[in-house]
């Protein structure tokens, strides 16, 4: 059997050692072979293909990125995509289709695999680590350890200045990057999407960590907001998603707090680097069950289903239930880690 | 309240980090005051403390090792241990004790806590990842990383002389970071304790990679034992355990691949720096919670058990039961990885 | 005799080990004692002192930043100012002054110790490497270092998503973080602020690099300008020197090559995380042998001196003569690299 | 004109961007092309090549190792060796010869040159930087990078639990790796094979250390040796280089430092992962300049002649000189950084 492969929506590192992980395993113990598909759907939906083969997988498991392109193409949205997607695995005789991606790209997996019969199996992929029915998702671990080098550098800066240093993370709908590099950054105060922020507690924690002679380090996802719509946006910039952004939160709030503080505020804004270059090795190692358990499926004939982390077993879940609502940060958890702030 | 901490065994990333979170959160949730006990059990057993309050532990969440000593005393062997740590609790008035550590340590806090009634809460340590009842231990995954690295490096010295480079890593009964490490690291052979390896077979993987024209990499954990009782023992050097070393499995295979390929190879024993520096972010988060949910088991007068890692939730479990037995590789993983080989 | 240290102006990987070092063979060789200065001159300039001394440096080495912290404040610019410098050092019973900083810091001790006989010895300090005299200054490789990896980071992402990637490094007046981290991280185009680019030899040559199927890296330093000053200025945002920014010419470069070549093109700019945290082995090596050296000078009474990297040697210079003009990047040296643009 | 590449001795981070820069600027500039000769003196000896082109070292610049191998083959040695190098010089119609190497490989180059006037021009490749007449070779950055984060690691273990660590690092002649590593990680020895040591001396330094409540990290170069002939030899073991091992002075030191002193010592020795790996930023810049410069040489017609850093320059010198005698650690440098021993 021949087995099509894409990767869909932004890059995450990890998405090469899915492929390697696929491919290595669907060769050499059930004798398939590869064809991969560029940019996404794009790839089925115009028939634009790349080989894959276990030569042509060596070496990528360490480097960030993906090897066969990525897009946001939407092939629902496209005239006739369906059966132009339906086609072109006919033409190139791929009888099911490991489907790399997010909400979207696994979206557009459930909908061809429940209602229209295509062999689709997913992995999922976020680096917001936004998805649920997994515990992780491979990337996030890697965003989160540069952010928190970021942080660990900003404190010696802050400390000599005696400043704030306002650091936005990625985190548009969900604040995992935010709470976890923040936390293991030793940051002061965390702001994640879930939760408005009041500006005025935020300036309380900032000045009590003043008067404790040290300078704080203020975390915010770039998908945070204040409570009371004081926000002017302002237009132009793009996020770390590659959209472009309404509002720059890191900017504005150090702007609000030297404003109401008195004390000199930064902002650095991560952007792209947090998700580009080498996967960390926990995110290579789940990067690697996931291929390994993805092609498992396809050999089950397990269709329409993604594989999962449950603790430390990979499990397969219905895309459809996995993708029907965002994994957000519990305020429980968030109240857990309030007792560093200030 | 006033709270007794210790760290016992083998140091590890992440100490640091749960003894902040127990005193931050101690002293602003519960209002605790408290001590630390120097060098593990020693403390305790010898009534040697250091102060430990907000101001101390400021600053040591990035820092590997622990601000409070670690030893492998057993006061259970010690003449009237029991009575001279009752004895020197009272003294200091400490109504509860949160012991950090392994097998060894948290054994002796079981025993305390179940037969003799001192209030012990236990957070599980060990860099090997072999405690049982708990996903994973924090250490572990800033050792993979650091092991990952160094096989990253190592494969262009592997590939510049076509040289087979054989790693040996930590693990005496586990063999978690060779698997975690050899996978992220695309090791081509990965030897483990749990299961006896053929040198036949390990020459044929590093042959057949040598065939595909790449230098093959053989990461080998420091328990991981021949088949056939072939291995010469070498006594004298020590382990990374800091206990004297029986055999170097890692220089002794690497001069049977030689001696019976006919290839080059090298031996790189990465030894102490597994053990040492900056936790990883995955590492500060896991300590920070764990610390923060021991506190609250003190809070609740929740004695005798120790604080677990299950699926992303933090649960208590009984320290006995924890210890009872060793966390080792599953052979379906083993085999899982098998795909890789050669 | 008692000696004072300051540091001045923007903070730098490196600070504390020149500290470090001056005070560790001033009391071990020559039986010096030290007070610190805080906030650069602010310190001398007010009496704020704090104790500097063996066990006070102890662990600093690898740290960022700055122990006796730092400022801008200049102190010829005060009232009265070099009375009350001279008034605080007679108080304390300073005999001799170190004073690590930039341009501007440095300037100060040139004018106390020529025209006022105030005993100052320099120690150079600027990220930007544009202190001419001396061949590198510490926290430079560290910066380069930061920059090279948020490059390779970078270059995963654009050749995923086929994007132009703008990384916006420091460099206000010279453009050597660019040079050597655009060279190091395989940049495609780099653009220094010694030498004005034109936007459509800059489009040229990412176009030329999407030709041959990969996708270009722009390193821009944040004082590189257009050449027909076509650029649109914006206000508000803050530059990596914490001065108010009077342009993005990051966010404007992606713009215009998105307009005129109709490809995506994303920014990152790397900002305050260039210059924080744990300096490199070669910064940390550097600086401590600036500090040798300058305490070396303060016992041969060589005051008006500042240390300064000859090849391998350290050598002395007259302060004055160091400062009066900047080093900038030889157009020479950024032909020589041209090659690889495009 | 058609030009060959080798790369001879141990690898060494830093050569394939050398290799890069030579075919970028070869080819655009002077309308070069190339050939590559693999596993150094080996290739030009026996006719084994390799293609060389923009495209074959397109990604190259970060990768460790060398694309086109490496080995220890002395032309020279071998029968009828230089006529087989002149007739396969011939048969590929080469008409200069770039080789990259250390004292060896060099030694062959400057032999050719010099006197049979084959047209070479050398690239200085140490990583123990013990080359005459470079200020620095690439690849030493890098290991001492490594070496110094190993430092910094080992530095937590040795605090908790008070045991000296004593740190082999490369070095077999020379001591620049112990000694620019061991003073960027804060060691508190530093044993150089330029200066035999005491090892009364040395434990006098360790037992210092603990009085300040400190444990010593003792670093020590492969090469180095005690006064007084006391070490005992033990076989069978490989050095960094990839020899047979006389002695494994770390761990003899450790076993003495115990011996006297009553305290625990641990021994890491830290092989062959100095060597490979993604080159530092500081070596990337230098291995490219080298190679631009080094392609200059050759069109220029200047053989003989070796690519060198002085200060910031890139200047030649005659092979023959520059490979005459080895750079080694200077006494007054030694001593300079003896004030942070103890």
């Amino acid at each position: 059997m021949r087995v099509g492969v894409l990767t869909g929506g932004g890059d995450c590192p990890g998405l090469n050692a899915v492929i390697r992980a696929i491919v290595r395993k669907g060769v050499q113990e059930y004798d398939y072979d590869f064809i991969g598909f560029r940019d996404g759907w794009r790839g089925p939906l115009e028939g634009v293909t790349v080989p894959l083969s276990i030569p042509a997988v060596r070496g990528i498991l360490p480097r960030g990125g993906t090897i066969i392109g990525s897009s946001r193409t939407n092939p629902l949205k496209a005239e006739h995509g369906v059966r132009r997607i339906r086609d072109n695995l006919d033409r190139y005789e791929v009888g099911a289709l490991v489907t790399i991606g997010g909400e979207d790209t696994l979206g557009v997996a459930a909908t061809l695999s429940d209602e229209y019969g295509i062999h689709c199996v997913g992995v999922p992929k976020t680096i917001d680590n936004d998805l649920s029915a997994t515990d992780y998702t491979f990337g996030f671990d890697t965003a989160v350890g540069i952010a928190t080098e970021a942080i660990d550098r900003l404190h010696t800066t802050a400390e000599s200045h005696m400043r704030v240093l306002v650091v936005e993370v990625m985190g548009r709908h969900a604040g995992w990057i935010a709470l976890h590099s923040g936390l293991a950054g030793g940051a002061n105060v965390i702001l994640i999407p879930e939760q408005r922020f009041d500006v005025d507690q935020v300036c309380a924690w900032v000045t009590s960590r003043f008067r404790a002679s040290h300078a704080p380090i203020v975390v915010v996802a770039e998908g945070a907001m204040p409570a009371h719509g004081e926000m002017v946006l302002k237009d132009g910039s793009q996020d770390s998603y590659g959209h472009v952004r309404l509002s720059g939160v890191g900017e504005w709030l150090a702007k609000e707090i030297e404003r109401r503080t008195g004390k000199e505020a930064r902002t650095t804004v991560l952007g792209h680097v947090q998700r580009g270059g080498t996967p960390s090795a926990f995110d290579r190692w789940l990067a690697t069950r996931f291929g390994l358990h993805a092609i498992d499926a396809v050999h089950d004939g397990d269709f329409g289903k993604m594989v999962a982390l449950n603790g430390t077993d990979i499990v397969r879940v219905p895309i459809a239930e996995a993708t029907a609502r965002l994994k957000t940060v519990d305020p429980a958890l968030y109240a857990e880690v309030g007792v560093f702030f200030g």
